[in-house]
């Protein structure tokens, strides 16, 4: 009996499958790596079962690739080296919430959204929202971010406990219930991050939010990218607590514009967001468009209406797939830095400088209040030229970030794309970050070939 | 010739001794746990430094026990097992202030004061404070925390770099200069709360706050310690982002009154703080006060004055040093635990029960906008008595919190003293945490004995 006809034995025959179609679906992520497909695509609904397929996968040495949605940019979720695709949506319960704790408890395929529509009946929100409706295993996995991450922190800050299956079977819990705690090792920190490397994520406990009291939302556009950078900057430095402060290019409103019925100044622009008391945001506002103004700042207009904040917000969120649906064919490419604040302007000039000397229609959008920002540009998968050309632009903004003391990806991962500059960000640690993961998963099951150049 | 004349031969003479006086005060921590000598005392100057020690030391198997001010209350520093007591008081330098950056690169040695008073220099603050003033190191060792980490977070948020020295003399860093990164393993979490068990650190980069534009304390008297954590636990759910929030009981009050010249009514009380803008701090007061009333506070007494402000904490951090000067030749135990924020009134009534009906002095304090909360007791270290009914108090209270799903140690780690709840709080993780020392430290010469019982 082979192994796909003993996963059969161990789950029920609808939970296993080798479909041509849905292996092909988890042989691939949204960015423009490789794909693969793996041997076949499994459905656990529990943990013991999680652990059951791993066993066995341990012992004929079968990959094992956690697989959420498949949101992931750099090759995550594709199983080169075959295997199984271990597909978690049918856990996607939420199984406790907790309004007086700020916590809540969830299965790993729930989504941010669903997750966000169950907490509006309490008053309550979720903070992290990457640009992709993304499960929670997954965001915990990549140690995601978003818009609100300034403010509220990113996927790691929201992580109470795990309950993570090991290569072994083992299944552990990595934290608790307290707020804060010093007791052991910091599991969580560990686990958040490890992209599937490590174990596979089958529960976790978050942080919620109470729905601020007043929230204003605001756009400010600007002449130039500097200019918007540079007022990104004095807004920090200034110490407003903005709640969003997001940059969004001259390229990409254009790309807005055209792909929805908005008729945005097509020039670069803050997305912006305050949270507050009434008193307290209303006097913060009018220090941020000081400054904002201090920093040539053209137009600033404000959104307290519910629905059109939604809106502003929603179009944000879409805006790299209104790249993905203009260029039908083609694959996305997103490079993912991270500066020191203060060096923010002069990096994204250096990017800019690099795009268009090198001619790249690319579009330049981010989490500027964090130092991360994103180029976006569409791969024709077909051209090994456009790919080599992708990859050398994303190199150049790599090493620049790197000689800053940056990271080469704020919230997207490491998978198969960012692997080749681990050794070079972490140096001596590098060969620590590998013993930990031999330690923890001797065969090298759990997603081989990511995050580590084996 | 011996390890201790090889460490001379290291490093310069007055580097290394073993002078009995410097042995005795190296051989104790500020808690009720049994003393211990080291065989010699070693000051380092720089990471080489340490590095060259601990290699000589894992050759030889000598245990190696970082020690920082001395100030942890679970036996962290006392060296059990002998051997070298590495004193990290040399290496003292605030190195860089990157102030639009909101970073600070420090030696170990460093104290939180000596930070601040750079700082301030600045305008900047660094926001975590222990009730003693204590080591940057010693800090980051045991993932400490303190009044303002329900508003800027535990030292664990505060981490963007550090150097650290392996058991095998390896000199890692484990982070960068980013906020925020899904670049391989998160070892700045492991690192941070490991108390000198995986390595030695050498060098911290961290995360600093702008000095708010308005501070406001205040004094909020209650009847009850009941009413008051009910109060606290109000605050907390309407959302009011208090920058501080601390309970000190009656017993705790009286204490204050006795060792201060302040004239406190002596009755339950909350410390409080609150952080912004004007106008937004102005309609969180008027918001707070509301909620404080309705949980029938008595009095409120607010402090703008700066001078005011910082008698206020500084009486509140040196509680604990009252006790231990009251009481002089007893040493102090305290309790550490959390529970989530809605358990915090029974958590803390129940506590109360196990005080009155065991007939023990001893005041109730904390950090309680975290759930965490301290019982402090002054021990007869001469009296076995004394310290059993000392144990069994600590341990009710712990088990109490666990029962809840909270943790036995929110700030203060686990070094001896908590070691005997690993296993039961972390369950299955517990054994992967051995593995992991294990890895970093297989000769078991980092701080031996401590957070697990070998
Ligand atoms: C248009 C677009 C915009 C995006 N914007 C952002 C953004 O703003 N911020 C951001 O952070 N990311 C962003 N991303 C990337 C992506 O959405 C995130 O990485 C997201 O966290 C992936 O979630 P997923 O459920 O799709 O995970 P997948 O892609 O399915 O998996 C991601 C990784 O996690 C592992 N994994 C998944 N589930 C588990 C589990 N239960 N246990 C263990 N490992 C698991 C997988 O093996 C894989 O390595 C964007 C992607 C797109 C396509
Ligand atoms: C009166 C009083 C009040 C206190 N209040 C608080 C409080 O509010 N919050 C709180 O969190 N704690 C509190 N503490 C506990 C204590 O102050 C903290 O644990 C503090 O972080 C210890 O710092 P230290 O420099 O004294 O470290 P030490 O006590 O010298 O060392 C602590 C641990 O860290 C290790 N260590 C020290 N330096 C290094 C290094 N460079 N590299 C690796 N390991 C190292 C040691 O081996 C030891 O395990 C209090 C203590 C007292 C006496």
């Amino acid at each position: 009996m082979n192994y796909i006809e003993q996963l059969q034995q161990l789950l029920s025959r609808e939970q296993v499958t080798t479909n041509e179609v849905l292996r092909t679906q988890h042989g691939k992520d949204e960015s423009y790596h490789e794909p693969h497909l793996p041997d076949v695509v499994v459905f656990p609904k529990t943990a013991e079962e999680v652990s059951k397929i791993v066993i066995l996968a341990n012992d004929q040495r079968i990959p094992v690739v956690p697989f959420g949605l498949g949101t992931s940019l750099e090759g995550h979720v594709i199983p080169y080296k075959g295997g199984i695709s271990l597909d978690l949506s049918m856990m996607n319960a939420v199984l406790e919430v907790r309004p007086d704790d700020f916590l809540v408890k969830v299965q790993p395929g729930v989504t941010r959204s669903q997750l966000n529509k169950e907490l509006k009946k309490y008053g309550l929100f979720f903070s992290v929202d990457p640009g992709a409706d993304a499960t929670l295993g997954g965001m915990a996995a990549t140690n995601a971010s978003g818009t609100t991450s300034v403010r509220y922190g990113i996927m790691r800050d929201q992580v109470r406990d795990l309950e993570v299956v090991l290569a072994n079977g083992d299944v552990i819990h990595t934290g608790g219930l307290a707020a804060k705690s010093s007791s052991g090792y910091h599991l969580n920190g560990l686990m958040v991050g490890s992209e599937g490397t490590l174990g596979v994520i089958t529960e976790l406990t978050l942080r919620v939010y109470g729905i601020p009291e007043k929230i204003i939302a605001g756009r400010a556009t600007f002449e130039t990218i500097q200019q918007a950078v540079d007022a990104v900057v004095s807004l920090k430095q200034a110490g407003i607590p903005m709640a969003r402060i997001e940059l969004v290019d001259k390229r990409s409103i254009e790309q807005v514009n055209f792909a929805s019925d908005t008729n945005f100044p097509e020039t670069p622009t803050l997305f912006l967001e305050f949270h507050g008391n009434e008193a307290g945001l209303k006097s913060d506002v009018i220090f941020a468009t000081e400054l904002l103004n201090d920093n040539g700042c053209i137009e600033l207009a404000f959104e307290q209406d519910e629905r059109a904040r939604n809106q502003l917000w929603e179009l944000r969120h879409n805006l790299a797939y209104t790249y993905i649906h203009s260029a039908p064919g083609k694959k996305l490419m997103s490079t993912d830095v991270v500066v020191p604040i203060n060096s923010l302007p002069d990096a994204i000039q250096n990017s800019r400088e690099k795009i268009e000397s090198m001619e790249i229609d690319a579009g330049i959008v981010g989490h500027v209040g964090d130092g991360n920002y994103h180029i976006l540009l569409m791969v024709d998968m077909e051209s090994q030229e456009e790919i080599a050309r992708a990859k050398e632009l994303n190199e150049h903004v790599v090493e620049y970030a790197l000689s800053l003391g940056g990271t080469c990806t704020g919230e997207h991962g490491v998978g198969l794309g960012k692997a080749k500059y681990q050794q070079q960000e972490h140096g001596a640690a590098y060969i620590w970050m590998k013993e930990i993961k031999r330690l923890l998963d001797p065969n090298n099951i759990m997603n081989p070939g990511k995050i580590f150049i084996d």
